[in-house]
């Protein structure tokens, strides 16, 4: 059976994709990082997805590294941007963006898969409904397979760990109507940078969100302190 | 005054290039990672070492990952290979290779290094006298190289951070000549595989080390079970 190490944050998208890889016939380890993020929220969800979806193990990872890292998803003295239109979301990159997060999540996934004899890693990149993080490029992904390529055992042995990126290119109407496909418990996931009782509705990621169900038709089962 | 992150072990090779680092007018936050290694001793000497030679800052981070990788470095229940001859050494790639160990190295260095607008992560891969690592090569430091500019917002503003590799093309004895004319406080340094009162002065590490002092014509200050 083919094994894969996916990155799951407990948001729609890779909890989506976790039960694509499943239903690609692998046999997954699901990987968390707790890496001093305010939405910290995430880390339930995600345990509580991997569980009701079905994982091999669930590797939830510290890493102590929230304060070195400059960005207002870590820093408590920076605010999260709210209600910012589609064109401020997509044009250039908001201080949201965490320098170097998934590179530092694909290389420790990567190094567990390599360990492990896995075939893949899993993230759920996206460049279409996305905040312009140049970390969820497909020209990133490629740069980072490469590495794998020459840079560990597996790939100098010609078998290099495969980076799946299999979100890249859909809109977030397409990941909503994929996740309603494979029956993901939506009701369990959380995509809302604040850390609040209920999603704030107001970030870049609630407004992503909300947008991909309305394009997709589909009510969002989560509670909202606003929907715009 | 140009700022790097300098990845730092404790080794020869990465307080040599840490002190030259330093003496190329960069001003130098090291970087220690605890990641399970069986020769945790390394990490006093990587205090050491920064403190006799002077940094801005020296981060340890802790990185829960040691049961997890696949190598005899971590693992407890794997010997650390012995007595092997040079031609064993260069050839092929040994089991205390930890898989994507630089990769995630790099990935941390480069995402402080970003956070805090440095210009530069340095790292002590070395392709000469070295123990056939895939991640100690040209092609991976350029590879790598190439996520940082297409994955980061510094690289996509045209600033990358640089890896620097200044060891890559270096034999063990010109490191040791180097590090002499440095004046890098050898005695402090730590490079066995093993974690004893004494260097074992039969791994892979000890043994290119000592014929790095051989060749450079010089004694290597700090103590050895045994002296091959």
């Amino acid at each position: 059976m083919k094994e894969a190490i996916v990155l799951l944050s407990g948001g729609l998208d890779s909890s989506t994709m976790l039960a694509m890889a499943k239903a690609q016939g692998y046999d997954v380890t699901a990987l968390t990082f707790d890496y001093g993020q305010k939405h910290r929220r995430e880390l339930q969800s995600a345990k509580k997805v991997a569980k009701s979806i079905g994982v091999k193990e669930h590797i939830v990872m510290s890493l102590d590294l929230g304060q070195l890292l400059q960005s207002s998803l870590t820093q408590k003295g920076m605010g999260i941007p709210r209600r910012r239109s589609k064109r401020e979301i997509c044009d250039g990159i908001p201080d949201t963006y965490v320098p170097s997060r998934n590179i530092i999540f694909l290389s420790i996934a990567s190094s567990i898969a390599e360990s492990r004899g896995a075939d893949a890693v899993f993230i759920a990149a996206n460049a279409v409904d996305f905040s312009g993080y140049p970390d969820c490029t497909p020209e990133f992904i490629l740069a980072f397979q490469r590495v794998l390529e020459v840079g560990t055992k597996a790939g100098k042995e010609g078998k290099p760990i495969v980076v799946e990126a299999p979100l890249l290119s859909k809109t977030k109407a397409d990941i909503v109507r994929e996740a309603v496909k494979l029956k993901v418990p939506l009701k369990l996931t959380w995509s809302c940078y604040e850390g609040g009782e209920k999603a704030c509705g107001e970030c870049d990621s609630c407004q992503l969100r909300l947008r991909g169900f309305s394009e997709a038709g589909l009510e969002d089962p989560i509670e909202y302190e606003v929907r715009r």
